[in-house]
């Protein structure tokens, strides 16, 4: 079999050629090295060892906000990222006089700037240190739930040792699925102000109509500053704080943009899953999302008719409603994606070329061991998958429900030391467990909850029996009748609906809870035992998949590298760069997409009616084709967005999109419909990030709204309509 | 003023520029030697004189079906038109043991092909001839409703010298307004029989969901035959009758297509408004069109409040909900378009210049004269379209009202000639009245029909004293609870919800109607007053408007003779030809379609759920790549349909789409989205039309569901796949 495709490979390898010439990869900074030459090949200018160094320019200057990342673009400390990642910030400064969201804000002086709230972080990356060894060391001879807690106790070891050094927070990072740890630390900047954001309307253009489509027309660009107390050193929010001084900041563009262009990115992408097995993709698309799409159908359903005809039962699960919709759209997208790419077949024609390579290798024997060993533990998950789906949304999908089990799971957790509590339940996130206990109030109608869980544990009474939940059935009975009679019961005889009653027992010494004679609170207590028991089988697997799975990455890792290739980490909020080219999109037959939008898509779109009500101001520049230095020259108008082939993720928003020299050509904000699936797989027909053009920026900030303070710091010199006199203007 | 443009004006010329440029027109045959050197610079190659001539071909291969265009392509009455055109006959002809519509329909030998239904047609026109003379001999001098009369009976005269010879079908068709009338006859061909249809998911794949939308992937087409008796004259369908020989036949071309390649089409527009007053445009963006959205959304709300949760009466209103809803969206398609080419601005830039350019000429004077009275007739109308758009309704939207209203009509028509009746009354529409009433069971349901009427009589009250309709008040009177009382007087009190009573008073005595004490009889009999009224003050309209627009075109084709542009009429389903190029479109911001789809795009669509089922050997043929000749040679696979910038409208469906030298390549069967507002304005940046791809109908014909009998009768030499062992070679 060695060196011998079937069929299938063959036509995986096929498929897999174009990925490659289509620069697929979220790189560590530091293997931009080992990819140079295809960088170049795409047409990168700079020094890739430069590149690859976060304490010097550009990466230096990439942070992350927490979820969205950012990029300095002045000595001073401003930062730039997207209008949505700043929207909470500009919610906050907003009021009735003064409706920041709809207006947009413009800070005309330093002193102007606004806080972006007690939450608000830019974090700089500034060390980023491999400490496998001393992770693991600990862990070596161990197993299952052992090992995990190994890796934990040496990773908070090396957190709390890290962070000892007041303004910093660390983390420890697991790379290749267990196969390498590394220490991040991060400088913490706490005053983080808002200098500039366009109009919502601006800003989020299409809003949630246009979400994931392409073409687009956002503006969705905004302006941080960050600052540090007078010592240079991060402080919370104070008026004597002064700028924070970055070590390196980016140039932002002046060139125009074109299709080929050469187009890399940097940021901080939360999650993929490109490296799992392939029997993890062939059930991600057999099972996962496929069971996913029909229970949320069938919660939404439940949900509808239990609350059809109830004005107030709508309005109080409207979120939950949306949040429901969201997933299974998601899920729709991505399974979509992933059947038209036939990524199983992909993902299994890797594995047999990766297995018929590794059957040369020295260390054959043992690796297949551990591979194999590491396909049973998922086979145990994947037992249970049924109950553990049902279970979990039992929790997740109701209030009375989950605020019942978090409270006696947070009467169980402070009876240990604050360190050893389950994350989640520790002492910093009691404010969070407080409000998530009173808002339950505004999201609860106890007749659709009701509905909720019966839709839930009809299809657990329907499983076979070892994947039964005793304390489920004990709960809620074993038949319709049994179960209709104990909600109603439940109901019907507890007090939690009471926000008071629930905050009585979050104050109450967890012996309270734990005697409640409150049947919610005690049902809950009968469940917490299951919830403990799935736990202790989870963190058994997890451990057990952190040992074994190592094996698996290296016989990928080995393989690629026999072939002359790299291989990137699966995405883990880590600082990742991503390179590639301005690129438009064959969507479907006969259709293409090109990669430039222009304000004229802008006018085509406006209806007066949100999401599409353009501005006046805006309307009336683009009428006026008061354009100068930002039109593209080859397309004689305004752009707005554009579409490259880079590889990202959630957690990329606000990614500084860079030219082949590093200057910052535009911000990434989304991702198009097509490559909702490229969480598993990278398909270069159809994965494109949708970015903001810098030019497009830099016109709204100069013709529109204009800033003419935050363009000469970022040492751009654009000719800046008279900001006193949009109206005269309009009327020239 | 004279030969000045003003600004909205120039704009209007440089959006016309590109019209002029894009070859629009629906030019009568007799034209087309005047356009022959734009044909020519489109890339034409044939002879214009020849093809202005309707004895010869290809002109006499086109034929009408009454409704759909087709045209014969063998020299044994072969006639190929759209799968949607043949679509009766196609379920005529189902069984429950065969299906048709979902099997598709091949005749093994011309013994095979099965009756089209007594109703269908195949009309071949064979006289056009100017009688604008013998027309208005007897009207010039009168006005208003007697000029109407005059033109109206000469025109039955006309048409009745011309059937006196069996076998022709005659018309007298009105050109540019009332300026020039015709006289056309056809041969017409009762024995139509369905010779080949494939299977309703090639046929109509992507049905409504598709319906005006591009890329499409639809084999809409399918084949009849024409027979005549034994003597060779239109006869009933008899077994014993002959295939037609027709004096021409069009070729099926084998050659490749590309974009920008020439083409035309030849068919039987229906309807256009292009030569309306810039008036008449204005009325149509600012008030038809809005109040029309408006309204139909008004009574589909309505429907939709009095039928909540009555099942019967939601399924009773599905066809009318179904028809108010594509009348809203077309007639939204419709403001939109005419509102993205500026229509009215153009318009009056048209009007403009035609004024200036006529002030030069002689007869200046009675044109202005005549054009302003017209204006002044169109002004008339305009007072009370309020009023006449909602009694119109009264009776269009509602079942019990409208068959009073009909019984009451019919009496009184009755007691006349059958000769001089109102058109729709007449002895050949009984059958048609009386299929009405009784249908009107299946689609109403009482309360409904009161929420209709409630909707449209709240709106009336609200109109001025001068457009109130004294009948209706009296009705319904004149406020709220008034008109509640009658509509629960009225709908308690009629027997008329009964089928048995509205047949028996159809059946009876005139004077058993009109004497009728049932409430609904005694409203309609008040109503019909009303009716009677706004009929006698439209045709006096009608026939000032037939006498006074002449001047006004005749301005229009002098101004555009003046600078070397023929002006083709308004369609009204005469034979026309519309010669352009296979053409993309970019239908908005960064979205560009190519203007041929493959059947790759087939897979892409296919769901397994209609409209999206390719059926079984489709799908297999196409993963075989079983394309041999037909292939595009650039595209490297099979094409399905494509678009171009041809005229057309509704009636060209099946109309021949032809080459450079006339050959077949492709059958028109609908138009893009964009292209609704066609019918008042051609937009050469929106107007294309779509079409079957002829090598598409071959590859069907020959790989898919092969048809060697009908390829070989067209003189084609596919190599046809073994009939017998589709699923043989689908393994192999």
């Amino acid at each position: 079999m060695r060196h011998r495709l079937t069929g299938l490979a063959a036509l995986a390898a096929a498929l897999l050629l174009p990925a490659a010439q289509a620069d697929e990869g979220m790189w560590l900074p530091s293997q931009l090295p080992e990819v140079e030459a295809q960088m170049r090949a795409a047409g990168f200018e700079g020094d890739a060892a430069a590149l690859s160094d976060l304490s010097r320019p550009p990466m230096s200057a990439v942070v992350s906000l927490g979820g969205c990342t950012a990029s300095f673009v002045s000595p001073h400390g401003l930062v730039v990222t997207n209008h949505h990642c700043a929207h909470g910030a500009i919610q906050l400064n907003s009021t009735p006089e003064d409706n920041l969201i709809a207006n947009g804000f413009n800070a005309a002086t330093m002193a102007d700037e606004v806080s972006a709230g007690p939450g608000a972080r830019v974090l700089v990356t500034d060390r980023f240190e491999r400490i496998t060894d001393r992770i693991l060391a600990g862990a070596r001879g161990l197993s299952g739930r052992d090992y995990y807690e190994a890796v934990e106790a040496a990773s908070k070891a090396a957190v709390a040792e890290c962070e000892a050094e007041p303004g910093y927070r660390c983390s420890v990072v697991d790379m290749y699925s267990g196969t390498d740890f590394h220490l991040v630390r991060q400088l913490e900047i706490r005053d983080v102000r808002l200098a500039y954001a366009p109009p919502d309307a601006i800003g989020s253009y299409g809003d949630e109509i246009d979400n994931f489509m392409w073409p687009r027309h956002s503006g969705d660009f905004a302006f941080y500053r960050a600052y540090v107390g007078p010592d240079g050193k991060p402080a919370a929010f104070a008026p004597e704080n002064v700028p924070y001084c970055p070590a390196a900041w980016l140039e932002v563009s002046t060139a125009p943009l074109a299709e080929g262009d050469f187009a890399m990115l940097a940021g901080y992408p939360g999650r993929t899953f490109r490296h799992r097995t392939a029997p993890e993709f062939a059930e991600q698309v057999e099972w996962q999302l496929p069971s996913r799409v029909e229970l949320m159908g069938a919660l939404l359903a439940a949900i509808e008719r239990a609350s059809a005809g109830d004005a107030g039962a709508t309005v109080r699960y409207a979120a939950q409603v949306a949040s429901l919709k969201n997933t299974l759209k998601r899920a729709q997208g991505e399974l979509e994606g992933l059947r038209r790419s036939d990524a199983v077949a992909a993902r299994r024609a890797e594995e047999a070329a990766m297995a018929a390579w590794l059957d040369g290798q020295p260390d054959a024997a043992g690796a297949r061991a551990d591979i194999a060993a590491a396909l049973q533990v998922l086979d145990g998950a994947r037992a249970t998958r049924e109950r553990d789906q049902l279970f979990s949304l039992m929790s997740a999908q109701t209030q009375l429900l989950r605020s019942a089990m978090q409270l006696q799971r947070l009467a169980l957790e402070r009876g240990k030391p604050d360190a050893l509590r389950q994350p989640g339940y520790q002492l910093r996130d009691e404010p969070r467990i407080e409000a998530a206990l009173r808002q339950a109030q505004r999201r609860y109608a106890p007749e659709v909850e009701q509905a909720i869980l019966a839709e839930l544990l009809a299809r657990h009474r329907e499983l076979p029996a070892e994947q039964r939940v005793p304390e489920v059935d004990a709960v809620f009975g074993t038949d319709a009748t049994a179960t209709a009679a104990a909600l109603a019961a439940l109901y019907s005889g507890t007090a939690l609906d009471a926000e008071e009653e629930r905050l009585r027992l979050l104050a109450a010494d967890p012996g309270v809870a734990r005697a409640s004679v409150d049947p919610m609170m005690r049902a809950a207590a009968a469940l917490l035992q299951a919830e403990l028991r799935h736990e202790d089988e989870a963190k058994a697997r997890a451990g057990e998949l952190l040992r074994l799975r190592p094996a698996y990455m290296r016989g990928m890792i080995g393989h690629a590298r026999s072939q002359g290739r790299a291989v990137y980490p699966d995405a883990n909020s880590t600082l990742r760069v991503s390179y590639g080219r301005i690129q438009g999109l064959e969507p479907r037959d006969a259709v293409r997409y090109a990669p430039l939008t222009t304000v004229e898509g802008i006018v085509e779109k406006h209806t007066g009616v949100a999401p599409f009500d353009a501005p006046a101001p805006l309307l009336e520049a683009i009428a006026r084709r008061d354009f100068g230095a930002t039109a593209d020259p080859a397309l004689g108008t305004q752009t707005v967005n554009f579409l490259t082939n880079l590889d990202t993720t959630g957690g990329n928003s606000g990614s500084p999109v860079m030219d082949a020299r590093g200057r910052l050509v535009g911000l990434n904000f989304d991702s198009n419909w097509e490559a909702v699936s490229a969480s598993w797989m990278f398909d270069p027909r159809y994965k494109r990030a949708i970015h903001v053009d810098a030019r497009y920026m830099r016109w709204i900030m100069s013709r529109v709204y204009p800033a003419p303070r935050l363009l000469r710091e970022m040492g751009l010199h654009e000719e800046v309509a008279d900001p006193q006199a949009p109206a005269a203007a309009a009327a020239r």
